[in-house]
């Protein structure tokens, strides 16, 4: 038996592994391909030559379907979708900007196009530039994040009467009881991102793991509305954004606060207080660093006693 | 078959309306109780004399099981409670404040007694109170909200982990599929809100329902946090506060915008500009004002249709 999405990527599990900043290199995203998940490099991250390199390490690392999320703001972009093309890549994930820029393009060479959106608006653009699948992402996502602010639970089924393109949701999904969640409300798989950030196999530094395993609830939340929402865990760097804010700074100032090279100040190099520590709200349920094979069978172990528990009395009346 | 929350409560369906403020009159209340859900008076916005007719008026018009829902900051609580107490209520649901404060009170005169929460530190003082079960309400939930913002997708595993007692979710509910969603996620039954303020039956203005009707995504947010959180609707005074916050307002000059009786004036009066209108994110769902009959039972075929697809290929793998 097999699902919309298991056909589409020609995987066992409908897992996709999303292809955040500072986690997602090729160690992660091979060990997720490995285990049954669609594994993504996430090229946000990276300089081209890094990429390039990341993709050389994959093609030894593993002979299951794997892909790269694509950020269209990525300033370099040209040069990066060369690279995406030249080495033949076959799945490619983009989000933040307009599917019709470069859906066209890749499809032309073959790729399959996946788009990640926040609302029904993008859902009728993704239609018309042809991508493949969508990804719908909630408000309890990680990092970037849009700006209707709307959950998972009220998106996806949003999403699902908006198009009948294979739809896969993101956004607190975190255990297999989520993910059946997710497909109850229309979805055909699940992207699930802080779950492996947090995995050994992800990139980013042991520190930034244990202080997600260590978070507790209200310990993520969406700042930097102004200039482009994002979910960061809190820290000395937060508060000072949210007094910012409180006292009315404006975009300008909000934007000389954050400068550059924070996300990877704090997710890659470790620096918990000044850095962007960009993770979901789900974090508050990671209580471990787990290797992916783990992070992936509880996953299904969850999701299936939650199929079966749908037979007992508590579902039915 | 029934499961905790049925057995409770002693109703045919694990369905209770969210007892709202100018929305949860006895006309509402009495339907969802005689469609097999369970209805609650929303006590929030009823002088106690006001609340003494609808508990005449609902002791009539059903004799199915009912509740009140009462806000705990309400002013005249002393007196509030006297009437449930002397009117032998059978249900009352308290929120917004320490279920230490009247659980014991209550259940001294053989009331069984919920608590709305929205974090696990509460589900923790629900148990130690002694409640006999738990509404969790997450972030897309109408009106008054947590300060966690959590989600009801990573709210209702957490507290599912944190207690033991029957669990009812509310936030973003607005289908069959989101039932069942919450019930995959550990929930034992659900409070829903914005679907019953717009059916026929609710005391809100029908300028009010039609608004709701009418609305789309990203039209309610999450405001006034500096003075309590509070889900509204776009309209010109949503627009001031949010001027008003972004210049840096603070508690006492969002205070002073908000003045007194802006909820009655939006959702009882019909002032869509100048009112406070509560609704639930769940809201760009809703495209019609239909009767309670037809809600629940739309409900519940979407409940079951989403259930029997479990057995589908799309969620086997």
């Amino acid at each position: 038996m097999s699902n919309s999405i298991t056909k589409l990527f020609n995987i066992k599990y409908p897992i996709i592994q999303g292809g955040m900043v500072w986690c997602s290199g090729w160690k992660l995203a091979s060990a997720v391909s490995n285990n049954g998940g669609l594994g993504l490099l996430g090229a946000g991250s990276m300089r081209p030559h890094i990429l390039a390199e990341h993709i050389q390490k994959m093609k030894t690392a593993t002979n299951q379907p794997w892909g790269i999320n694509v950020p269209l703001l990525y300033p370099d972009i040209e040069e990066l979708m060369d690279i995406i093309i030249q080495e033949k890549v076959k799945i490619v994930f983009t989000s933040a900007g307009n599917p019709a820029k470069w859906t066209g393009t890749l499809k032309e060479h073959g790729i399959t196009v996946v788009h990640v959106i926040a609302n029904a608006k993008f859902a009728q653009k993704c239609e018309e530039a042809g991508v493949d699948a969508i990804v719908a992402e909630g408000f309890e996502a990680g990092g970037h994040n849009g700006r209707e602010e709307t959950t998972t639970l009220t998106l996806i089924p949003h999403i699902r009467k908006a198009t009948s393109l294979p739809l896969i949701a993101a956004g607190g999904i975190g255990s297999g009881q989520a993910m059946a969640a997710a497909m109850a409300l229309g979805a055909d798989g699940v992207q699930i991102g802080s779950l492996f950030a947090a995995a050994e196999e992800s990139s980013a530094h042991q520190d930034f793991k244990k202080y997600v395993v260590d978070s507790r609830e209200g310990d993520t939340h969406l700042t930097l509305k102004k200039i482009g929402a994002v979910r960061l865990m809190k820290n000395n760097f937060f508060h000072q954004v949210i007094a910012a804010e409180n006292n009315g700074a404006n975009a300008e100032e909000l934007k000389e606060l954050l400068g550059k090279g924070r996300a990877k100040k704090g997710m890659f190099e470790g620096d918990l207080k000044e850095g962007e520590l960009e993770i979901g709200q789900v974090a508050m349920m990671i209580n471990e660093i787990k290797p992916v094979s783990k992070i992936i069978s509880d996953l299904l172990d969850e999701y299936h006693q939650t199929l079966q528990a749908f037979s007992t009395s508590r579902f039915h009346f």
